[in-house]
């Protein structure tokens, strides 16, 4: 066994997260002795969360050892590993950009001048400046979005090792789940960008699965598309873990919008990926009703948005509970299994040698056919001592490059040019090409009601329109 | 001098392209002897044009021959070179799919299926076809739409020399003459993909020019913006060749969308360049006059472009006039000086050495940096014997390459893979991807008016729904 690590967990505050990941290492033989800085600027939810990860391993005997700190800097010292989990970009600020966006005419304020991406894209970049200085040779681990524009700037402005990651391609389970197959017996591969990946193999029992899906397209597809259903009953996976209303807003991997893609490309799209795909699926509640599913319309509604956000409450009053019952058993609470989150494996892999396959998103470099080698893609990976080895997957279809991949490429591109320009007709142009924009006049107010907002002085400030204009 | 050659003409019954090229050809003392091989579908224009062709080179004592032929494979019989002026898209046909256009909610009917440019390009391909067998070292000169995409289409598909030529490139003096400049003392350069170029240097006497614009920009901007002018006086090389409703309708060299793209890009955009450059330009007439100028609102209007198909037609009456009247000198209505077309010059250069510059569409091949090989640009080239030598141009800026040139790489591809596979939701995809269209339903229903309307059953019969749709 290699000498114990340390691990530097950024945006510690978020105690899902946290704790699933205390669970992994406790439970992970391999990386008993670790070190775990927890880092956030929030004070209170640092301490509950390291007061709960104390108890937690206490419960169970794992040896392992725990600081916490506001200083991102100290956290840095030594690690061996960085898990950027962290978001600068509050949730209030995101309803606050909605509602401008919806007094311009956007549904549910569909519209961005990029300020989540900006803010951490910089933060990301801050990190990785320090540890460049602080810890040059650790893992930097990037789970907070974006992941895709993050690591592709990280790629190419620093020396460090960087990995994305991400759960949604875990939703070929759902698809399984949805057509009745066990997806523990499922070999499969969906490449792509992240939050943009496709099912390109689909193995039942050795058997093409995809023949399983068009049945149920034909035979069960209709019926369920018109379901009126409020709640689904929760997978074990879930339990604890989000509401029954969640798992049905979020239950989009067979939705019609899901797949009319499939038809379109002949791909499943996975995770995340059929929640953007085409404007049209998007233009107001009974459209997105129609794509994906009644009553919530998808995850992405006014309806089902805040299901989400008040289940992050929910979950947060639910570790304080337990912080604040010290009778309580975590452990019970809890529960001892592992997560589904790649990140303790991975460590576990390139650190002791247990060798694993993994989703990453890492600079491509060959991987995926037709992107540049500094544009990170989220393919496949073997993990062992050797490294973070991406497998070089089969090309994309071509249609899919065209119409799905390489437009996203762009606006990836984009960001990151006004990210270094300051050039804030970057950000009109990406306002203009927002399908719903209607008008030149409605963009430029948009862009400038946006900017001018409260909590956007930074961006505002940094942001200038080219030379005569 | 090398030995007379044969140059092969389609659409030749385009009397004024075709009596340019002659006009060309009898003032080109290198090419005397040549034999010119008129093609066209329409026997009685055919026999026009070549009527007045003998008659003009006659008066001129010019020793070339000539002959006519409606089967085009007779024309190509040892030709040197092809010139394919010819589009098999009448104006008729576009002007019943602006009907269905209109008829669902397009500003005069400013929606595609990618009829003009499928059906053109199926032509473009035969006649390479026809040109592999019979006059396989020819070059093919291929004058007539869609150059960028026919061209890229031969490059990939055929084994032949081909050169794409337009005469866009030339609004350079437009805007030399806007802003008071010869034009004669103008050094330029304006690469990019055809009918998508940018001035990237612009020289007078020797200064850059640029400051030029700044300062009428700054000081003649907004008046002449403004204006509300019919007509304008026509510059010597437009004599007789338009009227001046014409010349003010195109007329947008320096239009306040010109100018906002120079803005946005910090380069003029050149020639048909400015026609595009993004859907918020196009919105309505009012949107257009208010950024191509008053009253036309530039060329492409349900007011100005009838303007143009009307001098086409008051051009074939006069040369119908010419042809009919025996008594007429021809040098005197169609004058002695050169035309401003680069056909016969390229000719010359390549079969005499006279070595000249000239802007060509070429397969890229590291000429433009940022695309792929085989994807035709367009870029000066040096002509002479040795062939016709792409100089490779200084990259374009980055923001131009994300937002105006890749872009149209893509939908050219897209056009391209639509042509190989007859894929139909290629073309919805497009109709989509287009800013007008409002909603799924529309695009589909656009989409299937305008595959079902007379004069579409070949390309309705070759696209099929993806297999499961």
């Amino acid at each position: 066994m290699a000498s114990p690590i340390k691990i530097a967990l950024l945006g510690a505050g978020s105690a899902t997260f946290s704790l699933g990941m205390i669970k992994d290492l406790c439970l992970t033989e391999g990386l008993a002795g670790s070190h775990v800085a927890f880092m956030d600027i929030d004070q209170e939810r640092l301490a509950m969360v390291e007061k709960l990860a104390r108890r937690y391993a206490g419960e169970l005997g794992a040896p392992l050892t725990f600081e916490s700190t506001t200083d991102r800097r100290v956290s840095l010292r030594d690690a061996d590993f960085v898990i950027n989990t962290a978001s600068v970009v509050s949730h209030q600020s995101s309803i606050a950009r909605r509602r401008i966006g919806e007094k311009h005419g956007y549904y549910y304020g569909r519209i961005s001048v990029g300020e989540y991406n900006w803010r951490n894209m910089r933060f990301m970049l801050d990190v990785a400046r320090d540890m460049e200085e602080i810890c040059p040779d650790a893992w930097l681990i990037q789970a907070g979005n974006p992941v895709f524009e993050g690591c592709t700037l990280l790629t190419r402005e620093t020396s460090l090792k960087v990995c994305g990651l991400c759960h949604g391609h875990y939703g070929y389970r759902r698809i399984c789940n949805t057509i009745g197959i066990d997806w523990r017996r499922v070999t499969w591969q969906a490449p792509g960008l992240n939050h943009n990946i496709w099912l390109t193999h689909f193995y039942y029992e050795g058997k093409d699965a995809y023949p399983l899906v068009d049945e149920w397209i034909r035979s069960k597809g209709p019926e369920y598309w018109d379901m009126e259903v409020e709640a689904l009953p929760l997978p074990p996976e879930r339990q604890g873990q989000w509401t029954p209303e969640l798992e049905r807003a979020w239950d989009i991997a067979l939705s019609r919008a899901a797949v009319h893609m499939y038809r379109m490309y002949g791909l499943l799209p996975i995770g995340d990926t059929p929640r953007s795909g085409g404007w049209w699926y998007h233009t107001d509640i009974e459209t997105k009703r129609y794509w994906y599913g009644k009553p919530w319309g998808g995850q992405d509604t006014h309806l089902s948005w805040p299901l989400y956000v008040q289940n992050l409450e929910r979950r947060i009053a639910e570790m304080t509970r337990l912080a604040n019952d010290p009778k309580a058993s975590l452990v019970e609470a809890l529960g001892s299994q592992k997560t589904t989150e790649q990140h303790v494996p991975i460590i576990d892999g390139l650190v002791n040698n247990h060798e694993g396959q993994f989703q990453v998103n890492v600079p491509n470099r060959g991987a995926l056919a037709g992107l540049p080698d500094d544009v990170v893609v989220e393919v496949p990976a073997i993990v062992n001592q050797i490294g973070i080895q991406p497998i070089r997957v089969h090309p994309l279809p071509p249609k899919l490059m065209l119409e799905q991949i390489y437009p996203n490429w762009l606006s990836m591109e984009r960001q990151l040019l006004a990210f270094k320009t300051g050039d804030k007709s970057i950000l009109l142009w990406n306002v203009l090409d927002n399908h719903l924009t209607r008008s030149y006049d409605q963009a430029l107010s948009v862009l400038e009601d946006i900017l001018a907002a409260e909590g956007n002085e930074d961006m505002n400030a940094f942001f200038h329109w080219p030379e005569n204009w």
